[in-house]
């Protein structure tokens, strides 16, 4: 997530033609970063009814996270950055790396899962207003695969190699009767013309003979003909014409020759798994440096980050806790950050570009960085872009600039606080959430905190009621805070809990509206998704 | 639907900037057509499980109108391509001109709907490999309203007006407790400091003042506040200023000044109103024109077009004909006419490239076509460029072509056949259905066919099953044809009926699999959808 703030310059290794170029550069510099700074790009944020229906005030923790999963997970997170920062001891400077890269999962071939994602138009409208190029997204962006694709695609692969030399589950076993290798009426005057043709190609001088495309099943019925002949110096393969169709080549091999063409398949069959996995390995690199990651209003870029690179978030938060802990064992939230102890009192904006202003004024201090010479810098603000390394990049200054803030608090005061410092501890794994009342972050790492609740009403209502109405229900019983669930549900919190009650006693033969406490509000919830 | 074909050039009027100039020009062009031709392009075909899954090759006509409307309707039209065909007697030639429109949801205000669409990754990446503009669409497309959409916006601008005159659903009546316009306690600070400086503005010298940005309730109030006072000689109104922020704008004018600026921002009210309505304004003026349309594989578009333009394409299949034919009064699909008499015998390949391909060669004659000066032809092969306006230029010139080889069997034999003559009334209004075995084309203008169906079972069975299987368990019963519904049930056409009850016969103790007649299929369906 974060801001767009206006642009400067431009990160190394966009492109799937660039990636596999950048991705020994970027694995060097996770490994040597001090942390990591990341950030997402998603083409919606909700296709719930509203974006704060999505948000209530008055979410639980888990209610929340459902909400996230259930209505956010379908957008395709499609622009990824990543900011390395390490720290340079000599010259007292961070030494910036940025990357920005354009994801998109093109179907890799004909049988990879054809990907659908939603976009939001309000989203796709910010981004081009932006300057966004979509056109490297879709054209060039990287594919990408969760670890359970990988392993189907590779046993997709083992099972063709094991077909094709013979051993795999389909036979040849010309009497059974029931054999799944059974040659349909239909296709035996075609599979009598291939083994002819093979039977003269045996005959002659020629080395190999290009059958006409046929289909997918025809194929597989001569596989499964040819089998048994392999030995015989046959090497059979199923190559693509111009037109894209596929047809089989069947070529005189020596045994050592035949071998040979085998390796290198496998080569080529690797080589085309790296590709496929694609992206999903920058976010293994990361996963594996064990490195601090740091992130602005990060909660939805987590989830989508696993979900798309490493499996399907999971249905529980527990769940998803374990698993983000597993990936990520370290992160770091500046919102979260920003607006928390000792923060807070002096920083009233927390968005990611009124934070970043905040920050190089006093009492805190400007970061020094410098960014090697084959990686262009996010200095000079010398085109109109907006990207997700940039934002990555002031995430990782704001973060820095907060960290040497707690330094000042040191006697002796020190200028410069190191990522893996103590003092940092606060404030590991805990995730802005977004405008819950009482709920500050998520704890990633334990449970999350449980605030009292008891001053807050579930009041349901006829749908042509406004605020002020709510307003006008609740004049006698002081201020109060209106949380809209949905347009005949909100939350209401008094000012007072020992009004809580009153309130309710006043209700009991009202007609039009419903007044609960939110203990037998949470209590219905219960008993509904129970059965 | 359509092909995509070697580039030729680009049509005029894409682009919102160039709408407001290219829509007078569109609608002669429509005025002066003797037929138009459309196409489209959109972000996905299916979001089910597959597309063969969506296109049985024994789906009824209601069944596959059900499936396209469920699984392809959340895709987004984003192209849309029209050629306008008129015939000038003198030169013996057809006048073109195309116009290729890129459409996109945009978000018009505050309060519109937010748009999301699916996108199906295997279609972005065909019209990306193809060099499709994706920034073109998301940048510049151009907005669009359904009837009932432009009625909401035009009631939400006419209460707003209301309730700025005082005469809206919300009046100003300070001593009922329970009027909507009742001050919460929170606010009462804030409108009597509002109330001050509006007393303040009454008395000084200034023109006008404004407001400190303030939340839609607040602004609410304020306007609700001010409302006796207007004929007092106050101007209200919204504006925005440079952070986007609004805020009220209060002026001193007298009685005529006030009607003069009302006039003014009912104008720019209008003006609004059709911007929103945008694209939607194309497709109004095709449909007034009740011109004859011309499409290639046209049912999708068809759909498309209804849905997004028009408004949600109904359940029903018949209420989707009436719908259509009100729209479109007559249609007619180039694919569905070289796939029937009396070209079924002489057109082998109607994908739109190959029809077009073979429309060139004998005994078909390639149409003589020109375009205006001031609308860029495609006949030269100059940018690499794949459009909607192309498709519909490419499917114009086949339609031209069919008709004028019907002109060949009359007596005398005519060189050129009007899209007005008789001899294309077989050809009205029936769309090609992809891939239905034996029902050709949705009639869109009455009953559809009913083929028998006696000699096809529904066959189900265990999942491992393929379909050699199925060859192999109807081996006895001559040749059969296979249309796989899902991975437990497919319908199996024997070729002779009387083994239909044979069949069935044999199955009766079968543990694996098991036997229905296409009757009792439908039967068993009618009932699970009617319970
Ligand atoms: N009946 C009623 N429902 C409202 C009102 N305001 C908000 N809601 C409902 O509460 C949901 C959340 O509203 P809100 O917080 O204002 O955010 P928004 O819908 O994103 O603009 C909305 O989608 C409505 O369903 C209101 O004044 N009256
Ligand atoms: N059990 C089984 N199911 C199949 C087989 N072939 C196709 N299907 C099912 O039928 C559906 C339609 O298949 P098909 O016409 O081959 O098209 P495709 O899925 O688009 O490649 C598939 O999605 C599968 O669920 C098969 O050999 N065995």
């Amino acid at each position: 997530m974060g801001f767009r703030a206006p642009p400067a310059g431009r990160a190394a290794g966009s492109g799937s033609a660039h990636f596999k170029e950048a991705l020994p550069r970027l694995c060097e510099a996770v490994e040597e970063a001090d942390f990591i700074a990341i950030d997402g790009e998603f083409t919606g944020i909700s296709d719930g009814p509203s974006v704060s229906a999505l948000t209530n005030g008055l979410d639980t923790p888990e209610e929340r996270y459902c909400k996230l999963r259930k209505h956010s997970m379908n957008f395709l997170l499609f622009q990824f950055g990543l900011c390395t920062f390490k720290y340079d001891q000599n010259q007292s400077i961070y030494i910036t790396k940025a990357f920005n890269f354009y994801v998109f999962p093109k179907p890799f071939n004909r049988t990879s899962p054809d990907i659908k994602f939603i976009c939001q138009s309000s989203s796709i409208d910010f981004l081009a207003s932006q300057g966004f190029d979509f056109n490297k997204v879709f054209r060039s962006g990287i594919p990408y695969l969760t670890q359970e694709e990988e392993s189907q695609l590779r046993e997709q692969y083992e099972e063709r190699r094991g077909q094709i030399n013979g051993n795999g589950p389909i036979t040849y076993t010309p009497n059974s009767s029931m054999s799944v290798s059974h040659i349909p009426e239909d296709q035996r005057a075609f599979i009598k013309n291939v083994e002819e043709k093979v039977e003269d190609l045996l005959k002659n001088s020629e080395k190999s003979l290009d059958l006409e495309p046929c289909t997918g099943f025809q194929r597989k019925l001569i596989y499964q003909t040819l089998n048994s002949r392999q030995s015989k110096g046959l090497h059979v393969e199923t190559l693509e014409n111009d037109k894209k169709e596929r047809f089989i080549q069947i070529s005189k091999v020596d045994d050592e020759e035949r071998r040979r063409r085998e390796q290198q398949k496998q080569q080529r069959e690797q080589e085309e798994l790296n590709d496929a996995v694609g992206f999903s390995r920058v976010i293994r690199a990361v996963s594996k440096s064990g490195k601090l990651v740091v992130g602005h209003n990060m909660l939805l870029d987590v989830m989508h980050t696993i979900h798309q690179f490493c499996g399907p978030v999971p249905e529980e938060l527990d769940d998803f806790k374990e698993v983000t802990m597993s990936v990520f064992p370290r992160l770091v939230d500046t919102k979260l950050m920003a607006s928390i102890q000792p923060f807070k009192e002096i920083i009233h904006n927390t968005s990611l570009g009124e934070l970043h202003k905040r920050l190089i004024e006093k009492p805190f201090k400007s970061p020094k960085t410098e960014c090697p010479v084959d990686f262009q810098s996010y200095n000079t603000s010398s085109e109109q872009l907006h990207e997700a390394g940039y934002d990555a990049y002031i995430t990782g200054l704001c973060f820095i600039s907060m960290a040497n803030y707690l330094g000042t608090f040191l006697t002796p005061p020190k200028s410069h606080i190191s990522a893996r410092s103590k003092l940092l501890e606060p404030f590991y794994n805990k995730l802005f959430l977004m405008r819950v009342i009482d709920i500050p972050y998520l704890n990633m790492c334990g449970p999350d905190l449980q605030p009292k609740r008891d001053h807050v009403l579930y009041v349901t209502f006829p749908k042509e009621w406004k605020t002020c109405d709510l307003y006008q229900l609740f004049s006698a019983f002081g201020n109060i805070q209106v949380s809209w669930i949905d347009d005949t549900s909100a939350f209401v919190s008094l000012s007072q809990t020992d009004q809580v009650q009153i309130a309710i006693n006043t209700s009991r033969y009202a007609e039009s509206y419903r007044i609960q406490t939110y203990a037998e509000y949470l209590q219905s919830r219960q008993k509904s998704t129970n059965t």
